[in-house]
């Protein structure tokens, strides 16, 4: 019986002593977390038969079950393993007011592939990458995170699972993967001991907890729980300073800026040199489409844009060249409440494509650095991080296989004038300009510097700008079906 | 070449000069359906090669990207296996604003069925049946749907199978399947033409278009699509009378509201006896949840009952029965502006569980007959046609295997009076009591009869009513115990 250590077990009559009164102020943390409201993510992880099973059905029947969500995350999903890793977990986050409690997460998965595979430690480094950045994201976002490791010896293990054998109703639980890890416990244990120092961080810190006695394990998880829970909510209750007025903003970096004040805007295209030069084009980019759909590669395509710059137009040019079913044109205008509950990069996380799939994004997440930014909707630091967010966001797409391209079409402020002059002249296109148009409009400088540093701070090798001249239609809408054939013809090394 | 009728062509000239006003007026009519706002499911079905996939291309050309979805329907995914067939096509349904086209729908399934498996004829008229009811359901909710098959003789489609493959671009769909489509062209022109003639339903109605010349047949669908939207807009847009104000309501069918009044509700259990059975019963409830997971049998509990009957109580042992992993509890409060955006039982199928897991719905579809019938959120037609569709929906539960359970929790205006004012008069409960409550109480009349409606009329053999006396809380949660434990038994066979 090494490593067990003499357990010191609590008794039953302490323990009934002392659950009502935990019970009643997780309830009462569950009414103000509504309130404010919050939410919390609870990652549960740990040794085999460190009972995380029962520490959840004990925890979910303290609580107000209608707070609350569970989620096991076994098997990935057909629908889950065509999207990148991170998206089965972006599609169980808790929405405000509720707790969601993962019984296995990135780490279940990262571990078992560590023990399975031997993978490399420059895989799990990147691995942890990922993770840190998710978590790190979500706490920045208002997400409580409470990371806990159920903690048992190689002797208490040993102990446990004979205790489950030895029950008919518990028997099935020691699988052959639990005597495998109960045999791998040390080596198992240093791993995991690496992965949680690698990721225990600034308000995702994670808390080992003594799993030997059940019954105290039961008491230290909840009541660690509210501990955090409350000192979470005492944050948030707290009188917080207005947000300060917004300033015109600086560049960040003026390179982004330079790069988009030279951009040559008076290019010619006779209409029938436009049209020869299309229909080739076109065909290229059909040609291109199904290729990535027979490698099951899936395209996210951006548009960004000044107002009237003619991403409509362009995006109808270039959905004509793919199969009607095999697309999506994701319109992107204000949040529904759903999704205003969310992390703001949710709503684009499950637009992501399936395999073999497109997902056009007319305007994206690229909103949150440009007009989130300069009409104060969000704060300073919170524009400030977008831009490593969703380099990571684009990041994890290219690693899945997903071809992304990134348009800004690019228009002079005279000629957007024009377009709105049109635009209200022309009956049938009066929908389509109104007073905010008009509002960012008298904007544009700074404007200008926003996308500038959108420009230099989000151009990335996997996933750089294509910038289009669009003062001449026909040009613009060329050039991205050139660039977009081209784009998917190099990720696919045509 | 029998069949084959002599084909007049339309000319490209005359189909070029077509064109643009078509395109503008469908572009005019998607800016009207968003103003409106409603929203369109165009149905694409047809025989082989009739042209399918280039009609979506071209309309999909022809109208602004933004408004549109297409969806192929292919093979299910699993988590769309895992839930009543209707699950996937709910789960496309446009919202407001927008127009679904799905190419490829429940006929394609049904038809395919049919060929393949010489489906017996009472199996189709079941099917066709759930059809009907759930096109009635969204056209009744305001959705245009526009039903178009492609019609090819034997002889046309061979001269179009012929052009697909001398074409090295699309020689690929000329499959297996295409050609054995094409040897039984009159067997299955005949049965679908029995399929269409079985739905073709007031406000679902079926269009033949002839497919034999590509340009005439692109023309027709997309003028058909002009007018049946301009006439669904023009009916919209159309000043509507107020709607009537409540008066109070008349029994539709007066024995469910008897049954109700009829319950005995001094029911009386000890404290120690009352424990003793609770062990049994969750021991007996936590088997039965087992046994139901290792058969992939997933389960649905519906809970409704008075304000303060104790559903939150009753819901808490219910769950803590069952494992943490396996269960969702959905409380159903406002509807978010999403889920508004569809037809209102959307949002309970959205939770509807896979296979092996259970959903527990606080609060339900059936606040459509209950809380929105009596304060007016909907218009009588709508709460007097709800039964139906209710009754349909779990309908489709229970064949696909889920197992419903529905209780309502019955407490006296007395034991509602004393709760209320304990609420009030606890600290950690006042949040659970508001004004609302105050004012639902006054009406506990009309909500006696709306109760009384709803029990009578949808009880259903496969999803009985389970009526809960709950004036004494350990009796009602142990009844709501026993039952679900043998409801779930008897669904299993044990």
């Amino acid at each position: 019986m090494a490593n067990a250590r003499p357990v010191h077990r609590l008794s039953k009559k302490l323990y009934d002593a002392r659950v009502p009164a935990l019970r009643e102020e997780l309830v009462h943390l569950q009414v103000r977390l509504k309130e404010v409201p919050s939410k919390v993510l609870l990652i549960l992880a740990g040794e085999e038969a460190g009972g995380r099973g029962e520490v959840i059905n004990t925890l979910s029947g303290w609580l107000d079950p209608r707070g609350v969500e569970t989620f096991a995350f076994r098997q990935p999903s057909d629908e889950e393993r065509e999207r990148p890793l991170m998206w089965r977990y972006w599609r169980c986050l808790p929405v405000n007011g509720r707790l969601g409690i993962f019984a296995g997460s990135w780490y279940t998965e990262l571990l078992r592939a560590q023990a399975d595979q031997g993978l490399p430690a420059a895989t799990s480094a990147h691995h942890i990458e990922h993770i840190r950045n998710f978590e790190k994201l979500l706490v920045d976002d208002g997400t409580l995170i409470i990371k806990i490791w159920l903690h048992l010896t190689k002797g208490e293990q040993r102990l446990r699972l004979a205790e489950l054998a030895a029950n008919p109703d518990t028997a099935w639980r020691v699988t052959d993967e639990a005597r495998r890890n109960h045999r791998l416990h040390d080596r198992l244990a240093r791993s995991s001991a690496r992965l949680r120092a690698a990721t225990h961080r600034p308000g995702a810190q994670w808390t080992v907890i003594d799993a030997a006695d059940p019954r105290a394990r039961n008491l230290a998880v909840a009541g660690l729980v509210a501990r955090k829970l409350s000192a979470h909510l005492k944050r948030l209750e707290a009188p917080r300073p207005k947000a300060p007025r917004i300033a015109a903003p600086k560049s960040l970096k003026p390179a982004g800026l330079a790069r988009l004040l030279a951009l040559p805007l008076d290019q010619k295209l006779s209409s029938s040199e436009y049209e020869a030069k299309r229909e080739k084009w076109l065909g290229r980019l059909h040609r291109a489409t199904r290729a990535a759909q027979a490698a099951q590669r899936s395209i996210v395509f951006v548009f960004e844009g000044w107002d009237a710059a003619g991403k409509g137009g362009a995006i109808r040019r270039l959905t004509s060249a793919i199969d009607a079913q095999d697309y999506r044109v994701i319109p992107v205008a204000k949040p529904t409440d759903e999704e205003k509950s969310h992390h703001y990069l949710w709503r684009f996380w499950r637009h992501v494509p399936r395999a073999g799939l497109v997902t056009v994004y007319d305007r994206s997440w690229y909103g949150r650095v440009l007009v989130e930014r300069l009409e104060g909707f969000c704060t300073e630091p919170e524009w400030r991080r977008a831009f490593g967010e969703m380099n990571d966001f684009e990041q994890q797409l290219v690693e899945h296989g997903t071809i992304v391209v990134k348009f800004w079409m690019h228009v002079s402020a005279d000629e957007q004038l024009k377009r709105f002059r049109e635009r209200e002249h022309t009956a049938y296109k009066q929908h389509k300009i109104n007073a905010e148009d008009w509002r960012n409009r008298r904007k544009w400088h700074p404007y200008e510097i926003a996308v500038g540093d959108m420009l230099a701070l989000t151009d990335t090798p996997s996933a750089p700008w294509h910038l289009i001249p669009a003062n001449n239609k026909r040009h613009a809408r060329l050039q991205i079906l050139k660039t977009a054939a081209k784009s998917i013809e190099d990720a696919l090394g045509l």
